[in-house]
């Protein structure tokens, strides 16, 4: 009996200690993602450092420019998106923003803003990427456009409390984002309907200005323009390097984790 | 005798998560710390998804300016260093750092350079800090010091690695460190005697020219100055972001795993 307690107890660690332990409270409307685990007990619950060392190198921009996760990853990276520690992950960034936020004094006329990339930022695209290998499957842009157009992706839960305490400071929200202008309405309709209500405004990609333009491109141009007409970018905060590098980036950045995809 | 098996591979299976497997092959020539695990086993071997969090928090640049470790993160950072992830996690910079370096072509006049930043990066000071709670004490620049002047730091076997095959391929080396004049000589000793042996220069830091000075502007300073001399950054190298950030970094910049102090 105490030995059948002990495996028990192991078991647990172990399905805790991986991400495999489903957060029921992860404020994602899909159902949950069958996780596909490589085998039985024995040791291939262990989740590969390489996949850990994978992930941790593209959070510190080491490894750049990647088209896909590795193969071998998908089990990892499914695990961490779906578990706990992507949310803790997510939180330690947006409390950090917020300890910086809250230090500060703002002028108060308006003119603070903080940036919101929308994608795996503001709003979580995590139920079609689950139903897409978690970033192992190459991007297929029909079938993403069609599950942005139904205009359903959850928010991701500390991004939505970073954003209401930050209206409360007294900033005002700017959105910038990559997805193009066809799709502005949906994505306004989107951020609405889970709770991003007030804000300055929303920037979507201008398909002729910047036809062919990189991210870091076209949202320094945007940011840049901000500050002509009088903003303070405050903030900052984005999933992609792509949304922090570049000219006219903030007083502050923040990097929030997104294993999924690259965009340069 | 089949359920002892079991209990044997879950336990395997939970320390070499948890990085408790200590690597004999570090390199490190310093005696294994001894790890205080904070109880028997029912559970507390889980890594507190926080510290890694805080962990990642640095590394991805959104927890800057920080004291010291925080004090609940102390066996998981120990954890962490002495484990397998840490070198995992530096083999993974080092490689895609090499990968990048082979796919250049080299203008081959001695004027390609890569900067390599010196503590935590060519040179461990993990025996120092494994005696110092792993960043969770305050920096003590005296006993900091006393260290430094042995000059018996290990180099980082990583970092060794890429130093030995980017002189194969043709790159000249610079040691670019805040380390002050005065540890000069020491330093040039310490890194000959672990096998770095051939570079171009090793600059420390003025004491006069830079005399409250951040590492960014310091740093930045003396990049400048190597490329007024014609010389080339083709890449750099080091474990804080004051190393890679600022001006004159390098065509690209590789930022090594430091979860044991901040420089700004």
């Amino acid at each position: 009996m105490k030995l059948v307690t002990l495996i028990f107890s192991l078991s647990t660690i172990i399905i805790s200690c991986h991400g495999l332990a489903l957060d029921l409270d992860h404020g994602l409307s899909f159902s949950i993602f069958p996780l596909r685990l490589k085998s039985g007990l024995g040791g291939h619950y262990i989740p590969e450092t390489s996949c850990s060392s994978w992930r941790l190198g593209v959070e510190a921009h080491n490894i750049i420019d990647w088209k896909t996760v590795p193969q071998e990853c998908e089990d990892y990276v499914g695990n961490y998106l779906l578990g706990k520690q992507y949310r803790e992950d997510s939180k330690a960034v947006t409390e950090e923003a917020y300890k910086y936020a809250k230090s500060l004094n703002l002028v108060g006329d308006g003119k603070d803003i903080w940036v919101f990339d929308i994608d795996e930022t503001s709003l979580s695209n995590l139920p079609y990427y689950a139903d897409h290998g978690f970033g192992v499957e190459k991007y297929n842009a029909t079938a993403f456009n069609e599950w942005v157009d139904l205009g359903t992706a959850p928010a991701l839960p500390e991004s939505l409390k970073l954003y209401k305490r930050l209206l409360r400071l007294g900033f005002n929200i700017v959105f910038l984002t990559g997805r193009p202008d066809s799709q502005k309405d949906i994505t306004l309709h989107n951020l609405k309907s889970v709770g991003f209500t007030t804000f300055q405004t929303l920037i979507v990609k201008d398909s002729t200005e910047y036809n062919g333009k990189t991210a870091v491109t076209y949202k320094s141009s945007e940011r840049k323009k901000l500050e002509k007409n009088g903003y303070r970018i405050v903030g900052n905060i984005g999933d992609q390097w792509s949304d922090i590098l570049g000219t006219n980036t903030g007083n502050r950045t923040f990097k929030l984790p997104d294993p999924m995809y690259y965009i340069s």
